[in-house]
Formats: C-alpha cells, structure tokens, sequence
C-alpha cells in the first residue's frame, strides 16, 4: 500500500500514520521528496480499510499495489483454470472455445426452442442458453416462464445432449434453478448481488458470472472472488458490453480487450456474449469474430426460431439460419487460431 | 411508437410492420419522405415488445415517444408525491429537505453510534442511516453486524427519537429489516435486483431507492416502477453518483442536474447522497449546498465518531463537529431556498 | 514516482531499472513485499517520460505521485489568482461571481444582440458572450458572421459598458479576435488544440478555457498549463459538463464536483456554463444555483432575445425576461453564500 | 424530424410548431395519441435548426430521422469508397487490410527510424507512421522534431519505397506537412477542430481522421462531413479508443464494434490503431487479430526499435522482432479472412 501525503503534512501527521500502520504489523518505508512524502506499507492489507487511513489527517491519497483480488488471481494461481463442464467439455486453458447458443427466454412454444437446440447442437455447439427466471428493465415486460421453462429447458437437453445454462435471480431459487441447470448464470444486473454469489458459493455446479454494466475489471473480479471465497472455484467469467457515451448504433460498447486482460490477470475462463453487447443482430457475426480472436474461451450467442415474435431481445437475436451459417465461419477461425496459438508470438510478446 | 424502416426497405416490408401493429390495435399514421418511411404507431406499446419490432427486416430502429414508466412518472399523476415518513416528518412535494445523517456502517461500538445519533438530532436531522447489512466490493472487507447493528440502530432510535433507514440487500431478509427500520433502503448495486425490488412492494414502509452507478434516468425510473407496480407507493429516489471516465479526484460523478430532471417527469422525492458519489470529506460541503440548491427533497450524510478508525468509508465520513458545523450552513441555506420558490421564477422559467 | 514491478519480475530487471532512474539523478527507495517489489523515485519527473519507464521489461506499472501540472496547480502557488478583467471587475478568488451572458451565436439582428447585452447589464451580468466563429457538429450548421460579428460585440460593448467575451478557434484568427474581444474563449472540443493554446500564452488578455467534454481534470489542468508555461497567467476555467452514458434528457453531465475539486488543486478561477452542460432550458436555474453553491467563480448563461429563432442553441437560451427572473434569484443567492464563506465551516472542514 | 409534443402542450403551441415548418416547405403529419401528439415533418432538415425548434413552447423533443451526414454516408453513396494511396496500394472495400507502422514520434536517431522502416517494409506493411509535430498531454514532454522529423520520413520513405503518414496539428503548418507526407493524419485531439478540417478538404491527399477520445460515431462521420464538405473525398476513419469508467488496464476503450457500425452507415475506410487504444504492448496483438476479424480495412501499429528509451508512448510500442512475430500471424489471419468473405454468410446476415 502507499500513502501519499499532502504537501502541506505536518511531521507528526505523516508519523501518526505511521504509528498506525505499523501497530497492525506493516513495515513502512518513508520515501520523502521535496514536495510530498510517501510512505510504503509492506503488509496484509486485509487487515486495514484503506479508506479509514485516507480519512487520516494529511494524507491525500492511499494506492494498492497488489490486486485486491487473491483467488481469482494469477498471482495464487498462475496456471489457467480448466473446468469440467459435463459430458466431457471442457472450458478454459487451451480448450477450443465452447459454442453457447439460444433464445434469450424460453417461451410457451416448446417445438421451437427443440428446432433452436436441434439447430445449435448440429452446428457444433456444446450448451444451450435459455432464461427461465428473466430480469428485465420494466415490470411490464415478459417476466419468464419460470419453472415451467426450466423443464422445457430439461426437455431438450435430453433429446440433444447438450448442456444448459440459465439465470438465477434471487437466493430462494437456487435450488430450483440448480435441480435442473448444469451451469447456473449470474446476470450483469446482479453482478454485485453479493447475497447471491455467496449462496452461490455452495453450489457444486460452474456459474457463469456476467460483467455489470459499470463494472471495472478490478470490480468484475472480485464479484468471482465473492464465489471462490464461499467455496465454488469453478467460475466462468462473461464480457458482454459495458455502458458508454453512445448509445446510439449499439447498446452497449463491448470491450474486446478485457479479454487478454483478464487473461493476464486472472486464470479463469472468460467468455463473450456480442448479443446483449450490441443489441444488433448485424453485429454479431463481426464480434463473434473478433472475441474468438482475441482469445475468448467461449461464445454466447442468442438465436431464436422466429426472432420478429420472441417474448424478448428479438433484435438481436440470429434465426436459426443465420446461426448456421455463423458457425460455419467460426468453425475455420477457430481452427486457425488453434494453429497460430502454437506459433511463437506468445514467446515473443508476452 | 415510431418505427423508422430502412433507406432501402421494400414497400411489402413495410405492409408487413404495419400489419401486424394493426392486428395488436394500434393506429398506425405513414410518414414518407424521400428517402425512408417512417410509421407511428398509436396505441399501448406494453402489446408488444420494441425489440421484436426492431427485429423485422426493413426495419431500422424503433422509437419510443412516451415515457416507459406509468405509475412512478408525472404523467399518471401531476402532483408531487408527499411521503408520511413518521412522528410527523414528510419529505417531497415543497417541504423542507429531510436530513439522514449516520455512519456508512453500524459498529461494535454501540456509545459511538449513539453519539453520532445525538448529534445529528441536535444539529437538525430527522433520520439516522447506518448500514448492517453491507454489500461491500470485497469479500474480505466487513460485511456488516446483521440483526445486532438492527438493535444498536433501535436502541438509538429510542434514544433520541430520530427515524431509522437501513439497507435491504437480499429477499430472505427483508421482514427482519422491516421489523426494525423506519424505511428500507436499496443499495445502488442492487437497484436492478428486480427480486427484492418486487418484495419490497409488499412492504408498508417507505424504500430508498438509490440510483445505480450506470442507470440512466430512464432506468431508475423503471426501478422504482417495479416497486410502485408491486404495491408499495413510498419511494424516495437518491441520487448517490454515476460512473465517470475521471475518478482519480472523486469516486463518482454527482449527477446533480439528475434532481430537476427526475422532478420534472416523476412526482416521487429526490435526495443525493454527497458521500458515496464523492468518496471525499472536503466535498461534503460544496455538494450539500449544490444539491439543495438544485432542489433536493433531502440528503445523506456519512457521519462517525471516529472516521480514522470506521470500518468501512471512513474518508468520505465527516466527524460529528464538523457534521455541526454543516448544519449551520444548511439550515441558513434552505431558509433562502424556501423563500426563493415562493417567488416568481417557477413561473417564469418552467 | 512509484515504478510497480511484476510479481514474475527477476532481480535484474529491477537492478535495470532502478540504474536507469539513478543516472538520471533520481533517488532510490526499494520497497520489497512478499509479492512483489515497488520503486520510489525521487527525483525531477520531467526528465523522463513514464511511459518508457513502463515499456521496461518487469515493470507492471508507473504511477505519478505528484500532480504534472505545476504553474496552474496549488503546489506552486497558494493563493488564488484574482483576474483583473477590465473596468475594475475581478474575478476569482473571494470575489463574488462574475455573470457572463448572451447568445449562443451572434447574429444578424444587431438590435437583438443589444436588447439581450441591455438586459444582462440591469440585470447585474458584467460580461456580454457571444460567438462570431462558431464550432458547429455538422458543416451544415451556421458557422458564425466572423469579423462582423466581432464589430456587433464591441457595439454592444460601447453602449453598454459590458466587456466581451468570445471564442477563437484557430491560430491565423487570434489577432483578429484579440483586437476586439476583452476575454477569448477556447471552446471544449479545442481544449487539446495545444497550437492555439501555446498562442494564447503569447497574447495579453484573459482567456476562458473550457474543459473538454472527456478531459480528466488533469488533463484540462494540463491544457491551462499550456497556455501559462508560454507565457500567459490569466486564465479562467469553465467546467460546461462531460460526456455521460445518458443523454436521454441532458447533453452532458454537469460535473459539479469539478469546481471544488479544481479550487483544491489550482488557484485559478473556475466558472461553470450551465447552459451546453444540459442543453435543456428549464435546467438553467437549479444548475445556476448549483454552480454558486458549490463555489463557482462566475456563470456563463446563454440569454436570447428570440430562441425560437435563433441560429444555434435556441433549445437551451433563456428569453431575456427569463434571465432577469434568474438574477433576482442568484443575486439573493450570491449574497448568502458571501456571508457563508466568512462563517467557520472551511476551518473546520478542509 | 419528429417534433414530440410535451403531454401538456395546448393545441395552439402544436399548431405554430406546425405554422412554422409549413413556411419552411415541411410536409406535416399529425400523430395524435391518447396522452401526447407526435408531428413528423418531412422535408429539408438544413432548412432549421432543431435546438430552435425545441425551444419552442410545448415542444419536448425534436429527433432526428435521417442521419445529419450525407457524404460520408451510404445514402449517398452505396459502394464503398476505395482510395488509392499511392504506389498501387488501394484502401477500402474488399482490398486487403493495409498495415501502417512506426514510431510514436520520430527521433533524433535517424538510424533508429531507418531500422523500424525496413523492419516493416520487410514484414509486409505499406505505410510508415510517425509523428513530428506532436500532441501531447503536458506542455513539458516532447513536442516533436517539426520539419526535421519530416525530412527524416522523406528519407525512409526513399529508402524502403514506404509511403508516409504524419500528423498535422495546425492550419499554418498544412501546406509544409503535405509537401512531404502522402497521407495527412489529423489527431483524435483535433477531430472537432473544424478549421482545420475545412482547410484539409483544399488538400490533394488522403486524411487519415482519428476519433476522437468523447466522440460519438455520428460526431465522427460528421467530422468527415467536414473534409469531404470543403472537397476531399479521401477520408480514412481511424478507431483508436474511446474514454471509458476504467481506465486502471487500458488507457482506452477500443470500440471494435465501431468497425462493422460504421462499414454499415458509411462507405469511407475505417482502420483500427490498437496502440493508443490499449497503451498497452502485450495487447497489441490480440487487438490487431480482432481488429482485423471484425473487418477492419487496416491497422495502424507502433513500433520502435529502443521502446525503453522512445520519446513518447514506449509503453505500447512493439521492438522490431515483436513487430515480425505479429505480421506472420496478421498474415496468415487475413489470408483466412479473405476466404471468409467469399462465403455465404454476408447475404444470409445483413
């Protein structure tokens, strides 16, 4: 940690401070300039809040050298974490990136959410995406199907081998949610609903957590750290837009570079939904692309079998054609950058 | 609703959109200009979902024109909501501002809690915050007393008769929070927790509402909505700061002009909180005066008894002297307010 | 300056780099944690450019401790700047606010223009405002009446006694500009054309120079320190709102904070333009009011004799008889706050 | 346009709104609804400024329908636009990515320069970047060679047969940079600054135009608007990172999704520069591979042949081998590409 005093810092501010910090165990290390002085403090952070120390007199500013993040760090765990998702698909590491693909909600037509899984399985995905308990901006927008969803999601895992993934809201579903997903999800919205990713905690299944709107990377992690510390280690971590200034042409702006950042910082997977990013269904194709490029472990992509009439995010939704055709230019892209990640550059560059 | 179709959209394209408006009973008027054809569709835009719309071919986007929130906006109801909140306290509509001062975190240190209750009440405050539930960034930072701080905040209310707000972070909890606060509060992170939101409709006490970090207007809005539709009609709104690209010298940026816009298209009470949007004790000051000048119904202040030594948000807390000296400013300042809105600007200018 | 090295960083890339700061004459402190090891060096930070420092092999970071501006930050000089604008007006420091208003544009109707410079005058403004050269977002927007417009500003300026204030947008203009105007403006989207900035340090009259609608505070500090490292001092800031992910119902975000976040770093005086802040006229007053609770130095206000048919900014222009309401209000304001500002709250609060 | 009316609005407000565009040869079309009237007026929107029809009385809210740029925009002109550079190399459309790259700043070690050029020659790039009239933050760092570093670029130019791009900051210097560079670059600092755009569209050479760091993308094809407006039709759009809430990882956030956004509303080449994008070296390379997958038309790229010891932006600049690794994959990822778009995925997708 190091403390920025004020240029106006009296001697005995900068050596109660000082005191402070040592009386917790930390060795400090004066660094005084001309103008200001600093003090390093060499230590468990934990056992201080930064923000009382700020609140001391005479110091300006307090700055964390080290992530405050442990578990879901590089620095507790430097090798990638691969996780076992079912049937033999793994996610994460060197793993090919898992295809994860459906409507946004699933809906009292049951026959098409088959066509959708059917579609997505024979197209090479490996998980079908579907929201049973739906967060959505007004309440008198579709609120989901709720358990009844749940089954039908059930359903079509059966006939198709592929996995599911769906939303959990609230701590009281878990359970439910959980008797019947294979991977449980974390919405953006409730990304820092710490309530639930600490019950989420206890869950012996993976949980896809999804980047907050706001959130920092540094905030993103420690809504992981929240899970791994209540005993779950097995998260899969989701960019899917953040808010910017313009929100004219795409809903959100998706931020393709948290993917090696995270990559560099944190050993979990991170994969990317380009649907919620943009909200645009011409958009997909080009940021599918540029995820996998970039190196995402994963993909989720909304497709519905009859987007002009769907309960939610129609916009932005592939037809079950147009998921086809998507997949047949991913499929070469991913082979390729298979061979290219075997290539030197990661020597050279990193 | 108006559904601008593509420069290159074909005329049966644009049957198609304007037939099925019609099958749902809007009337729908054309605009065609030369280069692309525009529709308004009049009718009750909650038939049908925008993004479905959006996602027929021809169509380049859709527009709403009426405000997506009914019960917490203006238009259902032109008068300003005035709130009961207890022992004869009302906040909104023209009486004066409610003070809420309190520490960010109610402690083991139950004399300190009480001090600061007592000064606040004698400076002029109606309301004692302190948070016992905490949703904090970190796991390992201090998640708050639970049902123990409940019974300091209980004891203090005794004390001195102020009212209490606290936090509600999860559905389970909620009736023991009820059973002991004056009015619930929802932290900015769970503002889209559209689970709790929906049971604190079925509370009968007063919510604060606060603005998530990356919520728009429209957003907030639509939150409180969720709780007004569930059945509760007591929301105070609290602007408490949005992200920013510049937090180097604030932690958030105070959406001050965020205050006359909700009071133009809502009727419910506005507060600010200057503490969590700043993160800085030495712009308490300037953002308490900025926001009752700008018409705030009330505001949150962060106060402790020792911020050096507070367990969470001790840089932002004032001291209970310099919590005083606040007041003296304040009360000056919203006797001028008062006297200004009874003249003839409101008139001139809205 | 901290120089943070990876965790992964080897001895000899420290010894690398601490060598390169010690040739430069920096002053070394290691400080070596369990995780990793943190530099400090002391030293005159302008002889190296951090970001080369960064390129270095091990280094994770480089974080700056003391703030790079130096002539327009407080750490050189304590007190605040006092402009003499002309006619015995000042402006800064305790002085009270200084009121600048007029249109947005000036235009043909010479009448108009000195019906709304009569108003300000009564009214209490010191300064008429107005644009000859006009930065507009699309070519096909008026672009300013130029030269002519400059003689319509001194007109208004002889009848009335006003002084003028208006924008200069490029470096071949300045002489023609300064040969009318008493206070040149840079406006926002040139807060970084460092051309001109270094020109106006070589001319002698004040300059009010705009934050950017994306410009840190450092970094519009930084732009004022252009204009004084070549020569000028007299510079007055004016925060007119940044961009924000909601421009549904305000342009910008007003960031109030600004103001006396700014006092604390600099001396210089800092006004607030509430007008292009929210683009919305019934948002003027409470953002008026706003800016001089929280300190403001001076308003700029745009005030039209007929916004209805004006060229530019119509939406956002009070009627003259708008702004006479107006100043009713903030001179009862401006007059509380001067007897606020001799009460005790600053001893105590910073 | 679409003239919202406020709910409240009296029909004799509506009926001047009407009035008034009629006079100016508007087509009007009433859509009455039950809360709130909506005109759509149909016609030339140069004709008036919609500020000033919003501040019309009863007016809420003027929206535009067509987008405000018509050069830069598919609507007048529905092939893509392909600039030939010089030399044979052709810009745009379904040529290949062209690949720019060079120092930040060029230098006093000519040597140095000569070394990255034919580095990059060799590699496969077309065009060598590099700065000597330089933006920079602070008045105290380096500020560029001016005419020098331009004979420096005439000199490598010579040698490797590489064609030159450099910045220009200022409308005296244009003539001077033009005669020795072949492509033009204005800074993302200076996309607004609208003279020297105008002055620009007098020049006889390709503008390579930077977004800026605030800029929405329809400021920016306005921006174009400008140049092509005052008769240069040679614009290359450059996506180079915009300001986001976390600038802790990435100095900026790069909007990829820019790319297909603008590809779909203009018809200019639109390049990507992951380098002041990221300001961070090990993100170049997963930004290019994305950059390219989302279908830039190229990559402008730092590289330096002494990062440690560059006078600006070190931190992001690749070494000459680094430079190499990542054109054998560039190489191998656009041959892919181009197969790709031989596919049947863009007749199935937009």
């Amino acid at each position: 940690m190091i403390i920025v005093m004020e240029p106006t810092a009296r001697e005995d501010q900068i050596q109660k401070v000082a005191k402070k910090l040592e009386t917790l165990d930390f060795k400090i290390v004066f660094n005084r300039g001309e103008v200001m002085t600093v003090l390093a403090a060499i230590g468990d952070k934990r056992l201080i809040d930064p923000a009382s120390l700020a609140s001391m007199e005479g110091v300006r500013e307090v700055k964390l050298i080290q992530e405050p993040f442990k578990l879901s760090g590089r620095e507790s765990k430097a090798d990638d974490t691969v996780i076992n998702l079912k049937n033999g698909i793994k996610i994460g590491g060197k793993n090919p990136p898992v295809i994860m693909a459906g409507p946004c909600s699933v809906e009292k037509d049951v026959e098409g959410l088959l066509k959708v899984a059917y579609t997505a399985k024979q197209a090479g995905a490996q998980v079908l995406r579907g929201g049973a308990f739906k967060p959505r901006t007004s309440p008198y927008d579709f609120q989901g199907m709720e358990e009844e969803g749940l089954k039908y999601l059930a359903l079509a895992r059966e006939k198709t081998g592929l996995l599911i993934a769906t939303e959990v809201m609230d701590t009281p579903e878990i359970d439910l949610v959980a008797s019947y997903a294979d991977i449980l999800q974390v919405g953006a919205r409730n990304m820092q609903n710490y309530k639930l990713l600490k019950a989420l905690g206890k869950v012996g299944k993976p949980v896809i957590l999804k980047r907050g709107p706001a959130a920092s990377i540094r905030e993103f992690l420690l809504a992981a750290e929240y899970i791994m510390y209540a005993g779950n280690p097995d998260i899969i971590l989701c960019e899917r837009g953040v808010k910017g200034f313009d929100s004219h042409y795409t809903r959100n702006i998706l931020d393709i570079a948290s993917i090696p950042v995270i990559k560099k910082y944190s050993h979990l997977p991170v994969i990317v939904d380009p649907s919620h990013a943009t909200g645009r269904r011409y958009l997909i194709e080009p940021m599918s692309r540029a995820a996998l490029a970039a190196g995402a472990h994963g993909l989720m992509i909304e497709v519905h079998h009859d987007p002009e009439n769907a309960s939610s995010d129609g916009a932005q939704s592939l037809t079950t054609d147009q998921f086809k055709a998507l997949m047949v230019q991913l499929n070469k892209l991913k082979k390729l950058l298979q061979e290219l990640s075997h290539s030197n550059i990661e020597a050279v560059l990193h």
